[in-house]
């Protein structure tokens, strides 16, 4: 695979650089059209990629010409385990979003470059991007939201009103901490509802999913806080923050769940500039959190009362609160003043689940984790090094997205709520509970769900095994055979014994010339005789279908 | 999104770019270490970037700030009714695959590109990178055979001996033809085996699935070719080609699926210099075509019996055939000495599957279909435009791309052999097939799969719908309802009859003081009476569930 590179291609190679230098730096001062200079300089990147390359490959060639064997930074493979376990929670999430009648989508793994630009403020620098090698510039998907209100805004008369949940793989650029389940490829799990309905019913029904679907994963004790952008703004405006500063005061606040008041406080004043009065006139609303009772002795607050946007928001969460009610699920919700999302995008209700569960310490596949650990011990453990990292699942409303890029008169045409299941959290915490019952010799998922292991009880008959396996697969069947012409009877009860196979079918010279195997429950042996029983060839796929079916 | 830039900012970006351009010079001519080099070349990029970005937000502007809504070419967006459909075709393949006991890995969409580097060949250059930005150099999987050889090297005493599947997305900057069903990105669906066991028994379970596989899938008839590398070349051999030119005349006479004898004749003597009578000798060989009768002949042929690796190769294809027959399937085989197969990485056994089924005339989604279209017409028409396009499956075994990675003493420590099935093509076939359907106004796939439509028959009675649907969703019935307060009953009706709900639940504020609501089946209303059936509250969940299961 390397190739032999000699100090004179390395110069070549040089030479070349040298020369393309030369080219830019001409297009440069003569201020050439930049998709000019844009050119030459994917031409360069190639010079110097070749390069490398050829170091590479020289010191390849000391180490023996060995390739490392790993994944990328931040990625790692599904063994058979994991996707066992995958599939579990897809299929456990996907039952709730069909339930609730919605249909699905894909798109593709990166879009053009220019779709995702300007819409994940300062985390556009984790975006990844292809190299340009000709033709259209492109990024990796960084979420599924941005894809979906791309999608909306390409097919409106379709899609304008739709409910639609897509679940793939995303791409961050971000320091990854593996061991948290916190990766540069990871999934993401969007259900969302597109289009313009009577306020708060969508919202209430997304929540109300959310709470589905986390009581079907089964992930422990979790609280879904919720809180209003038009509130939280109002509330800043209230109490004196300048408009410019709402922004880095409301990114400050989003800290509250991790750090004590005091601290946010003192990153308000000093970094932030501040007056301490307006900041404690803040730490006032936003420690605030709680239930309906919470709202009504906002609505009883005159500052907010009269304040427009702030009433707005009101009357969203009296709604929502209303709506949750009738669903039964309100008991789940805090409301909770201090949280305030990240994302530029969202417009109205916000929220934010959290489990009580803590992230495994040691999760399979990949390489190394990297982060620092900060959280706390104990029954409330939450992940605390980065933002986001403890919640399990996070949403909100996000009204003109679409119109971005529609770019229809009205920003709102189509009006979008959503959330976001954190699936590779619910994934570690699953996983560690696989693990600690493995620890304790519990049965556990299988890995593999093969039901009848085809034996030969003497002379190989690999071909009479065969025919048995075919008829069994044609009978839809689950069934193996050992891959040689003369398996020892040893290997292949090793392999039903490590394997937890159920059944073995055995088959034996005499008993085969009279049509007949023997069929032996191999798992929980006490059930049949050690000896199992005769059964005739001609009736072994209703028997075993049978015998299966009560397993 | 776009941001106001002024000529100020771009003169100093390109300031900023000449002060690169200086850096990288001095680097250079210094001979500096390629690191320091490509590090200070990813910053420039960096900056070109950035100001080919002012450029485009300056033009942006000038055209109203509109972003091109598309999918990068050759890609595209799956909608509701194409995802039912690959749910669809998924799961048929994946209850094959389980049947046989397969188990499932996924590995990350990119790789090292050292990984992906010396195994394609020519089509190395389809390979898509990902821009340097620091760190690893990556490209996006250009199959799925390679990262499973590199996932087995890493694991092999877990997965050295081990069947799996795997079915994902891959990329190849190739040209597009997407009413064929060729993309940039397009699904594999990969089933294979790796591990040592006794000759041609997995090569044939391969079969055997993909034969299942083909047959679930109902995509219409099918043939499967097989040849054997190490007969072919050893009749190149015999025939005299020297060694030096078999990869040439290899691919060839692969071409004999497309193009008539004369023309393969014509390309090996007058554009790859092959002695006419050596072509002569070959031509007998690879035109013939055939079942056990043929290799009965072959077996017959003392130049083939005398020569080592067609003996081997003679042995193997005995042993096949003896293999399918008694799996029943022998039927379905063409033993065609004139499949070559292109990938390097083949040793044995190779096959490929057609179909008789001809590619839609336009495909849903994406941009427009670019290559000519050169097929001819009628029953067996294949897509003759680019090698390979008309198969719907293929593979073969691969003893030594696993030592590739592992740098094992013998490079077949880990022997493999699978297929891959052309799932995008399967796609194309059976989507064709829903809309001629749809065209004859037959019902076809439902993209949503709702049973019951919860409505008002006055007085909004919104709470009251929620509570209702609220209850069939934790019963587990797929359930919607007007997400308006008060919704005009025709309004409600129409989505009933466009989306085919089934059932309609209808509230109505006499009954609903008694407790009951009425239901009414709307598919096939014959059924029942137009009023629909009184149902108290307490029992609908039982009442619709027993209902829906004798739909």
């Amino acid at each position: 695979m390397s190739q032999s590179v000699g100090a004179d291609a390395v110069a070549a190679q040089r030479a070349l650089l040298e020369k393309q230098l030369d080219t830019l730096r001409t297009l440069n001062a003569k201020q050439a059209p930049t998709a000019a200079v844009q050119s030459e300089a994917a031409l360069l990147q190639n010079i110097v990629t070749q390069l490398a390359e050829m170091n590479v490959s020289k010191s390849a060639k000391k180490g023996g010409g060995k390739i490392t064997l790993k994944t990328p930074k931040g990625t790692r493979d599904w063994d058979p385990l994991s996707m066992a376990l995958r599939r579990h929670v897809f299929s456990t999430i996907e039952r709730v979003f069909n339930t609730h009648g919605a249909v699905t989508i894909d798109t593709p793994v990166f879009e053009l470059k220019e779709i995702l630009s300007g819409k994940y403020g300062e985390d556009s620098k984790l975006i990844y991007d292809l190299q340009d090698q000709g033709g259209e510039l492109c990024s990796l998907r960084y979420d599924l939201t941005v894809p979906f209100a791309r999608f909306v805004a390409m097919n409106p008369t379709e899609y304008g009103s739709m409910k639609r949940y897509h679940i793939a793989k995303v791409y961050r650029r971000d320091q990854p901490a593996m061991s948290k389940g916190r990766f540069r490829e990871f999934y993401q799990c969007d259900f969302d509802i597109s289009g313009t309905y009577d306020a708060m019913i969508p919202d209430a029904e997304v929540l109300c999913v959310l709470v589905e679907v986390l009581e079907a994963l089964d992930v422990g004790a979790f609280t879904i806080k919720v809180n209003h952008r038009k509130l939280l703004d109002a509330v800043f405006s209230i109490c004196g923050v300048p408009d410019e500063k709402i922004r880095s005061i409301s990114s400050a606040v989003d800290k509250l769940d991790k750090s004590p008041w005091d601290e946010v406080r003192r990153e308000m004043v000093e970094d932030k500039g501040l007056d301490e009065a307006v900041a404690d006139k803040i730490g006032i609303y936003v420690q605030l959190h709680g239930n309906r009772e919470l709202l009504e002795k906002l609505e009883a607050d005159a500052d907010l009362t009269q304040n427009q946007r702030a009433s707005e928001g009101l009357a969203d969460m009296r709604l929502l609160f209303d709506y949750l009610d009738v669903y039964g699920i309100l008991g789940r919700f805090s409301f909770d003043l201090s949280l305030a999302r990240g994302l530029d995008y969202y417009t109205g209700l916000i929220y934010e689940a959290v489990t009580a569960a803590s992230a495994p310490p040691g999760f399979t596949g990949g390489d190394a984790p990297v982060m620092p650990k900060k959280s706390k011990k104990g029954d409330e453990e939450i992940d605390e090094s980065t933002v986001g990292v403890g919640s399990i699942a996070a949403g909100g409303r996000y009204d003109n997205l679409v119109g971005m890029f529609s770019g229809s008169k009205r920003p709102d045409a189509v009006p979008c709520v959503g959330v976001s299941v954190g699936v590779e959290r619910v994934f570690s915490i699953l996983m560690q509970r696989i693990k600690d019952a493995q620890a304790r010799g519990e049965r556990t998922v299988r890995q593999k769900e093969v039901d009848v292991y085809v034996m030969s009880m003497g002379d190989g008959l690999l071909l009479e095994r065969m025919r048995v396996s075919k008829m069994l697969w044609d009978a839809g069947i689950k069934a193996e055979f050992m891959y040689k012409k003369k398996p020892k009877m040893q290997a292949q009860f090793a392999v039903v014994d490590k394997e937890q196979v159920p059944f073995a079918v055995m088959l034996a010279p005499g008993e085969w010339a009279e049509g007949k195997v023997r069929v032996k429950l191999q798992l929980g042996r006490a059930e049949e005789s050690d000896k199992g029983k005769e059964v005739p060839l001609a009736e072994l796929s209703t028997y075993l279908r049978e015998k299966i079916s009560t397993l």
